[in-house]
């Protein structure tokens, strides 16, 4: 930890990544086994005696375990989507966890009282098993051969790894966007190990349109000669281009039309007038993409990005648990819950959370909901921290009383 | 044309791309001139002895002169954006027009009336001089030495094009998207030759969203290594792949969310479960867009695709004309002014068409502005020829009046 000194108040400080080797193979959903999975993760805050303080927080597609605190190892990562993505830590080069308005001292998720827990999802590219891991059959990476995993897949990896910690309840599990669909699977897979969830803009199954954005940006890297079908590892190339633009694709189904208007409005790159060129960024939101796309691909493996992605639209707790119907799925939930979306949030839109809501309510299970009035898109779940903050203390001291 | 027996009430019937040579070099915005160009055309009805009742009808990124009737001669061209592209004349593989719905005898833009002129666009790729026609100083294709075109230069196109047809005045400009903001165009730049102008779906500037997702579009094509800088011409390959994805982008962004969802929800292609492939659609969205994407890349050329998508985001009347306020921009215009936008439209909302109403209101200048509310988005000006009709003939009748 940094010495007191140079801890701002209400942080935690600095922080390592560590790694946890699963002793026994995870089964997926594909019907394939993993075998010596490797679990990047981080923790905040202590451990009570009896273990019932456990916050299992869960990152979103280009996350990765360091939600919170400095972390001096990897001074390059930006793990934040987004206009969020510019909340860099200034200090000395040591990075921000992701999700660090959030998690600390007197924060929403208060480390003076829980001991919160993030790993790097399956399938990732941040220090848990993931396409660019070496297979332990060939001592090879994965590439194209690594499967295609569920947020099952990794609700079941992360309880494997917190079996390994010891830890068996769960007084929360939270999350945002793919970290919300994690906190929903382990409210249904394991509801007697878990006392609330907290989904931020989130859903239970994507809509269309945001299928459709996913299968653009996985088939921009596809297309990319140089994805070589998932086996680029070790041949000097990787799919720089495509996963540019998948990345742009995303980021501004992250944020709002009103919000890049705001920002960026019709402002041309030259002070002068326009250059008449194709390869050349002329409005300043052009220069910010390729900004955004490049620092990307600097932090990110494609295999990742095209499994996140495809377990994101692949989920869908109505077709899995309930036979198309929402209500049944939910049906064995204990969890209390709180949802909350955000009304310019057009990726997974307040829609998707009432329905959530509804179903909830439909079983006369316990569910709080609210809508945070706010105008960056799918973006404010990184963004607008000091207004989920009282909502989630709320409920987590509700939830406690 | 078709004999009277096969042609359906209000068609126009058989129709033939015709092509006419400019005498004079065209000078554009960015300074160059483009000599020994070519323009292709067709036109419906039949022009009056004072010439007094012609129609310039302008097409958007992906249409051509064939706007309306029957082409023998380009069976395998299906000029329609989204759900419109599926509107196929199934009658011995002719191709139906564009907007064939809304040009014919008795339709919005009446034949029996009016004398229809279609051009395919300066830059393109369906017979007007683009990127892949021959550069006279060569004999090769331009390629990447095609200069970047404006809106402007379009409609300056268009001006040559009709003095060599002996055509002064025209009662109407009209056009939808791209081809709004070409009637918009000739009435700043040619106030007195234009009695009215009808702009559906359309913006006097496209806003930061619309220039991203264009960006996003020119960066996937750009991106493409068979792209070769633009010089793919006689290469044996092109950016197909790259195109495909650009295509994808737009294909979601001319249509709505609830439109997708209606259409295709998440129902999956395999009849029984997930197949867990990242190379195969799992989704039927999926696969509707591999099947816009293929399609596309065989009738459009990706050098045309990346010039009128930088022109349509290049457009800005208040830059251009009014040095940044759109009423100055428009203090010149004297065409009767007829807006339609749609409730769903997200890429062109109505936002845009209810600023240019408030800045010729501001002027006292004859302005109709008209919603309509209609699920399908942006491809709505392709798809709701019903409801425009009346709107637009009755526009037409009190001009003329």
């Amino acid at each position: 930890m940094a010495s007191s000194s140079t801890v701002p108040a209400g942080s935690i400080g600095g922080v390592e990544t560590r790694f946890l080797d699963l002793p026994a193979p995870l089964r997926l959903d594909c019907g394939r086994e993993l075998r010596s999975v490797r679990v990047a993760y981080e923790t905040y805050g202590t451990l009570s005696p009896t273990r019932d303080n456990v916050i299992l927080v869960c990152h979103a597609l280009s996350g990765d375990a360091h939600a919170a605190g400095h972390s001096a190892s990897t001074p390059d990562t930006g793990t934040r989507d987004g206009f969020a993505a510019e909340r860099r830590d200034g200090a000395g080069g040591r990075t921000l966890g992701w999700w660090d308005g959030m998690i600390g001292p007197g924060k929403a998720f208060d480390t003076d009282r829980f001991f919160v827990v993030s790993t790097n999802l399956l399938g990732g590219c941040r220090g848990t098993t993931g396409p660019s891991s070496a297979d332990p059959g060939t001592g090879r990476p994965y590439g194209s051969d690594f499967p295609v995993v569920t947020v099952a897949d990794m609700v079941r990896c992360e309880r494997a790894f917190l079996d390994e910690l010891g830890i068996e309840r769960l007084a929360a599990v939270a999350g945002g966007s793919l970290g919300g669909m994690q906190a929903l699977q382990w409210a249904v897979l394991y509801p007697d190990q878990v006392d609330t969830i907290v989904v931020i803009a989130s859903t239970h199954a994507l809509h269309p349109q945001g299928i459709a954005w996913n299968a653009i940006a996985r088939e921009a890297i596809m297309r990319d000669p140089a994805w070589q079908g998932g086996d680029y590892y070790g041949t000097g190339s990787a799919p720089d281009a495509g996963m540019g633009v998948a990345r742009m694709v995303g980021h501004i189904t992250y944020l709002s039309a009103p919000a890049l208007t705001d920002r960026f409005g019709r402002r041309l790159q030259s002070a002068g007038d326009l250059r008449y060129t194709l390869d050349e960024p002329e409005f300043e939101i052009e220069s910010y993409l390729d900004h955004q796309a490049a620092s990307f691909v600097r932090r990110f493996d494609a295999n990742t990005y095209l499994r996140l992605s495809r377990a994101l639209t692949y989920f869908d707790l109505a077709r899995e648990h309930g036979g198309g119907s929402l209500t049944r799925a939910l049906a064995g939930v204990r969890a209390r819950t709180l949802l909350i979306a955000f009304s310019s949030d057009w990726l997974y839109p307040p829609s998707a959370s009432e329905e959530i809501e509804t179903a909830l309510r439909d079983l006369g299970k316990p569910v709080d909901y609210h809508v945070i009035d706010a105008p960056y898109g799918h973006d404010c779940f990184l963004l607008e921290e000091g207004r989920q903050t009282p909502l989630v203390r709320t409920f987590l001291d509700e939830s406690r009383a």
